[in-house]
């Protein structure tokens, strides 16, 4: 509960059509695709930097909980307001500053989507090459909350390759500027990077410098079909060991195909476990041979049929179907988006699939396999038995499966609060602590998306 | 002065062969390229995490400074020890942990060579891109402790891109360990960046987890030789706005030619005032097309001649030349790595001749123009009158230059000392304090190389 001063000073700052105070309409704001739901008790409405200065200033004053939102696509709960508060909505901030195609530069605010940075680059033959499935409504802010990924993070990198610097309100009510408008820059420590990933706990991002990225003059596919997922994970392998990086390497296990084959029976050929989607890109009179030599380390003896595949349609046909599929069979699923370095995949499928096994949890597995980044999917449903109890025992299995082989917990979701109290598997408390002291440094009072990112939560001041 | 308690404890630490006391000895340690002179009192050789973690936990129990080394080839006075103090030499710290070439990756020590990281990698297909002109002679600690750069970066990025993770012993003698094995990765804050550039400051590193690179299948050159700079200048823009990125565009202006002629008449064409150089790399199949778009974005009106140059020893034949003729003619010149936007190089190659014709200052100009990083050189000599005084106002008012055209004051070098005085142009003192306040996070009591990278030094507490 907000007070009523609280309230009152709030009001002073926005128009009454940039503030929320009804729980009802607060509601739409108490979730994210991580299916929790945390009413906010106000949600406002920013469309300045100084407006979020201004808003965060006032929290800081009195100690309320404020949770910065993109368009709530996040997977991890980052950007749930799970101690109620002012739900800091980013959504209205929607002016591309600038595009400036002589310097290969964007400057945006954070309301903006990926997609209409996509769309204000391509007109001058360029791309913002992260590329989140969620791309078409996702927001810019939250992309770099996150350090977004997708599918061409395996040739192109994520959201943190591509950022020159930003602006930004620090959680104590501070305007910062980060970073550069050039791609080399060494004057200062990097804080363009500390606030990406940082999942809204140290600033709130009101302007960023994208580095734009050449659109490929080509483009190709390939789809591999496999016996068996330890043939599928050694091609895998060897693909990523040529010389040419495929700028998407998707895979889908017998778990996904199985759901696919349900609904399409003829889509996948007979006797597929596990299945590949390449896709080359690059200049036109190199993208054959590419191909070709992509084609050739995908030939092993438990493949079924490769081919190439030319339209983006055809090549994506499969993964596309599956989405859908998955939400209509498990609402409540748990999916998790670990890495494990590409050699360590074979195991690392082995492992998941005893662990499954063990604990009786159906799963479907499938993702970015080029950079070891694999979406692993259990199908719980809360109200069945003690399958939430096994599917956490699993889940906590499979994060030390995950350490032992030199992987991460996360790729691209982030911690948020999915993930927080598994985090100390992955970073040891020394380090963990000088990130709170860093937190600290940004957020005196924690206010910024208090509890998140990190396994303990501080108290509130 | 180092106490004798202090000394004492300090031999308890190392055998007699790994630490210098002698002021003799000490005095080897005492510059960088930076051309300065600031003995130490110890230089000490760790080879172990541990060794480095057991000198600056002495260092900072008994408030003394430390100055980590690599092969003191920096250019800002980054590893000079100015207040004394030990100096870290990390040149001993020479293994290479693991090569992993399945998953691209490179484990290593900070003393290893840039040249035997490359060694290393090149059997496997890969390299790692940042190639600063030290590469055959600078150590990857100090490649990381200025995200150090070079030709390539124009198309591979700098340091900062091609690090997964970092081993670290911080300032308050602590370890910690950042990032991951994997290109993917969002658990916890970025520190591995936050170290990378930090200049020694905030952490030692230990160990570092490169990311290595395909080699390219074929490179190719041109050469393009200009009447006047603007119109080399526009060209450096055309061809920076064409999809195929080359990966390697420099420039020499009229100064730098006028050196090379002076020695050798009938390197370059008669009436040439700027020259390109230009790498293109990719794939066998695509380099002549590439190459071929190249050129023709270089034919302006200016253009003098340009041709395609099939080997790098003639294609960077006159960058070669130049540097030991300037150290020649100005063995105490300045050498500043400023940056501007490529579309603003025309009118920083402007205002720069403006500035140094007004102050009366030699200069020779050539550098990264792919990416607007230009080594902006004044041939100045201390010994001569008032020199010093009109270079440094030409100094100050060239980084307002740069600073009113969205540049930056350091492409590749760093601040170390010699910047130091210019960082408040760029960064705002909102933003400088909280590094001030990242800084004492890490290293409470400043001993790591204080008084590097700001404005204004903090006291030893």
């Amino acid at each position: 509960m907000l007070s009523v001063d609280f309230v009152t000073q709030l009001r002073n700052l926005l128009p009454s059509d940039r503030l929320l105070t009804d729980p009802v309409d607060c509601y739409a704001y108490a979730y994210d695709n991580s299916r929790k739901i945390f009413p906010p008790a106000a949600v406002a409405f920013p469309v300045t930097a100084m407006e979020v200065q201004s808003i965060v200033t006032l929290c800081n004053d009195h100690g309320i909980p404020l949770t910065p939102r993109g368009r709530g696509t996040g997977t991890s709960g980052g950007s749930l307001p799970e101690r109620g508060g002012v739900a800091l909505s980013l959504e209205r901030m929607l002016r591309i500053v600038s595009v400036d195609p002589a310097n290969r530069v964007i400057v945006t605010e954070p309301g903006v989507l990926n997609q209409s940075i996509q769309d204000a680059a391509k007109p001058h033959g360029f791309f913002w090459p992260p590329d989140p499935s969620s791309a078409a409504y996702s927001s810019i802010g939250g992309n770099l909350a996150t350090s977004a990924g997708g599918p061409h993070a395996v040739k192109y990198g994520t959201t943190r390759d591509h950022v020159l610097g930003l602006r930004a309100v620090t959680g104590a009510g501070k305007f910062i500027k980060t970073g550069c408008y050039t791609t080399k820059g060494v004057v200062g420590y990097d804080l363009t990077r500390l606030l990406i990933g940082s999942e809204g706990t140290l600033a709130v991002i009101t302007e960023a410098t994208l580095k734009l990225t050449p659109l490929p003059q080509a483009r190709s596919g390939i789809t591999a079909h496999y016996r068996d997922v330890s043939s599928c994970a050694s091609a895998i392998v060897k693909v990523m060991a040529l010389p040419e990086t495929p700028s998407a390497l998707e895979f889908l296990d017998a778990g996904a195909l199985g759901l696919i084959r349900g609904r399409f029976p003829d889509m996948v050929p007979h006797g597929t476990c596990a299945m590949l989607m390449i896709e080359v890109d690059g200049p036109s009179r190199s993208i054959t041979e590419s191909s070709a030599s992509i084609l050739d380390a995908c030939r092993n003896s438990g493949l079924i049929s490769a081919e190439e595949v030319m339209d983006a349609a055809t090549l994506w046909l499969a993964r596309k179907t599956l989405s859908p599929l998955l939400r209509d069979i498990a609402p409540k699923k748990i999916n998790e988006d670990v890495v494990v370095p590409v050699s360590a995949l074979p195991e690392f499928l082995d492992g998941l699939a005893r662990l499954t096994g063990e604990h009786r949890i159906a799963n479907v597995n499938f993702g970015h396999a080029g950079n070891g980044n694999i979406h692993v999917n259990l199908l719980v449903n809360p109200d069945v038995g003690n399958e939430m109890n096994r599917a956490e025992k699993c889940l906590n299995e499979m994060f030390d499966l995950v350490i032992s082989l030199n992987g991460t917990l996360s790729g691209e979701h982030g911690v948020g609060s999915e993930k927080r109290a598994y985090v100390g598997k992955e970073i040891d408390s020394t380090t963990l602590a000088l990130m709170k002291d860093i937190k600290r440094v940004f957020d005196p009072r924690n206010i910024l998306n208090p509890g998140k990112l990190f396994p303990a939560d501080p108290p509130i001041e």
